[in-house]
């Protein structure tokens, strides 16, 4: 017998061929047992037996739409003190330089992030992905890189494990302590990639605190060279690798990131289009995110047109960080990711399912409403899936279920 | 004895001076009886009785921030079908003409508010409204416009009283038969100007449904004369005037929304200097709308910097509707306004609370808590009322309360 048996909906499976990328099923049932998917399919095809005798809890979908739980796959969701107080200076008229000389961007976050307990961040970090869950997310990428010292990448990737003990939704890390050089190794770089490689990785296995490495390869932050030294390390020691690449000038990170087999480049708003060509053969997902693109006021937008050409995934997420995206919903980043990248609503609704599980190598798994994978479903009062794309402010779950348990 | 006590909080009144308008006041205290603020100051100044003699029902705010009930002073709620689909398309690559060929764009909206019942409209409506709420908004401004007809006209503004009922919030109403020419009217505008003032109007005012006028004053709608036909008959009527005015090109629309005492010129992007001097002089609001600004992919910006100059009240709305803004969450305003327009945090502020009250003429009562006003108040837990314009995405209110009720 099924735990949980959901009828009348209609279902958008994300597990559609090519040209019904969506998968759309309409008046269908979805069955689900010890947290997996049993069934999908049409009402009218459920297994002849009366609903009762399939399942003791039967749930009525009011002919709502159910769509994969929804996978942020770029975050920095974990961090102590607030910003906002910079934000606000900053449109009263304070130059980026009178900010910093105050202490602000993201030297305040690093200070504030070490300062803070195991405890402090996970207490302020927590509203955070509450409003985040609460906008469908299921599944989140939570990164390291504003403790930027051994001890403190550890207690931010252990504060980030705990918040999936907290909240019940799945939460992969990512060591981003290739983020900022510290102010303890300024002009040293290299000498903190050194580091990074033996010793804060190193460290983060031991602490069985890290599911992969990411790295900001930029002027303004890690050389390619520097973070193919970060790369090779993380590989050897049979971590995935992911990369901050192209956001603001074209330094090849895309390529970069395919060359080692790299889950994801995000951003690449000046990815060239040999570093496409690259992320397309090695199946590299591009990850993009509207949300800082919005927020830093960008102009280049990313190549979407040349990912759509070479069939590169295209992910979404909202790269929740203090900084540049204090975003803490999902849903808005399918809005911003058509109005402001030219995105298709059905690409914006595989960024943040599908392809987002791609971007976080669970693809086997999660991302789409399949048999056989795991019972994240979210639950809407909607008429069609573009709704959720098409509302700006978002529409919130009727119902979510996590591996098979309502939320 | 006071019906409620709300203590230890921060109050940002909105009732400040000029060097700090939002008047904040920290470790505050807020009385309320029979619906209204009775006090407001610091908690250490609170009249010399224990707190159970003042209230028999004490709220403690844990040192949360008390802001006015946000007012959506410009939206377009009430309609009938979904125009998602049509978004869908011209991401898939349709053309504004192929979505008109295929019966989309207003007319699409007007022919389902037209076939939907009073009943209908409600239903359909609520939805928007309930998301609004949550995000803060404890009145609201409605408009008619997707009728065209007399009776579509007074039913849509009958729907939006029915929704004051159903949801508690205060709903002003507008008719906005001035919105498009009807199909009816093809090439006859002036006849349906006429029809507009010797029959719509009295209509409303017979059905006492109607608590102004607006019209949309822009190339593709009303030339300016028709409007001043509709705005002479509406004031000689005793009804408030507003103007969707200068949106897509300069018509004087903000001039003439001063000429006749309007309480607001909406959109304004184009306003020339001259008619924001016109509006300065007669104290009438510039409301913004980023929303409309965003979903469009426009780029001429409203003149904020003069609007600023010369002492204009600044006030932001979602402009709710299903065509250019299905925004559904007030406090994305307050990021848009900022990030899109530059306004400061403060302007923000006091646009969605003191300036969108006196865009409604309700300046008197509502927008800012203080001794004597209405008790609309929302309280969240953040550290700053920064955080509200910085968070993208909103932060729901921990608490509500409207009359001084808790919603
Ligand atoms: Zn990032
Ligand atoms: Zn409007």
């Amino acid at each position: 017998m099924w735990d949980k048996l959901i009828k009348n909906i209609h279902i958008s499976s994300m597990a559609g061929s090519n040209d019904s990328a969506t998968g759309n099923i309409k008046n269908a049932a979805l069955g689900i047992k010890d947290g997996d998917i049993v069934y999908i399919g049409p009402e009218s095809n459920l297994p002849k037996k009366p609903l009762d005798q399939l399942s003791n809890c039967i749930i009525d979908g009011e002919e709502g739409w159910a769509l994969p739980g929804f996978i942020d796959c770029h975050t920095h969701l974990v961090y102590a003190g607030n910003r906002s107080g910079e934000f606000k200076a900053r449109l009263d008229g304070a130059s980026y330089e009178d900010i910093a000389k105050a202490g602000g961007g993201i030297l305040a976050t690093v200070k504030a992030t070490r300062a803070a307990s195991e405890e402090e961040l996970i207490e302020q970090s927590l509203p955070r992905l509450q409003a985040l869950i609460q906008s469908g997310v299921t599944t989140i990428e939570i990164k390291s890189g504003y403790g930027l010292t051994l001890e403190d990448e550890i207690k931010m990737l252990k504060a980030a494990i705990q918040l999936e003990a907290t909240t019940g939704i799945t939460v992969t890390t990512t060591l981003l302590a290739a983020h900022s050089i510290p102010p303890e190794y300024k002009d040293r770089a290299d000498a903190y990639i050194d580091h990074i490689c033996a010793e804060i990785i190193p460290a983060a296995l031991e602490a069985e605190c890290v599911d992969a490495v990411d790295a900001f390869c930029e002027g303004i932050a890690f050389s390619p060279e520097q973070v193919k030294r970060v790369f090779a390390y993380a590989k050897a020691e049979g971590l995935d690798v992911k990369l901050h690449a192209d956001q603001l000038s074209d330094l090849g990170g895309g390529a970069l990131a395919a060359d080692y087999n790299a889950l994801s480049a995000d951003h690449i708003e000046y990815a060239s289009l040999e570093s496409i060509k690259a992320m397309a053969e090695k199946n590299t997902v591009a990850t993009l995110l509207p949300g800082a693109f919005y927020n830093l006021k960008e102009t280049q937008t990313p190549p979407v047109k040349h990912l759509r050409e070479y069939g590169v995934p295209i992910a979404l997420a909202t790269d929740c960080n203090p900084g540049s995206s204090p975003v803490m919903n999902i849903q808005l980043m399918l809005h911003m990711g058509c109005t402001l990248f030219g995105l298709t609503v059905d690409e914006a609704l595989l960024g943040i399912t599908k392809n987002a599980a791609l971007a976080l190598g669970m693809d086997e798994t999660h991302g789409s409403l399949e048999v056989g994978k795991v019972a994240d479903i979210n639950l809407f009062k909607i008429t069609d899936p573009a709704d959720l794309v098409y509302n700006i402010g978002g529409i919130e779950p009727q119902m979510t279920f996590k591996d098979g348990i309502q939320l």
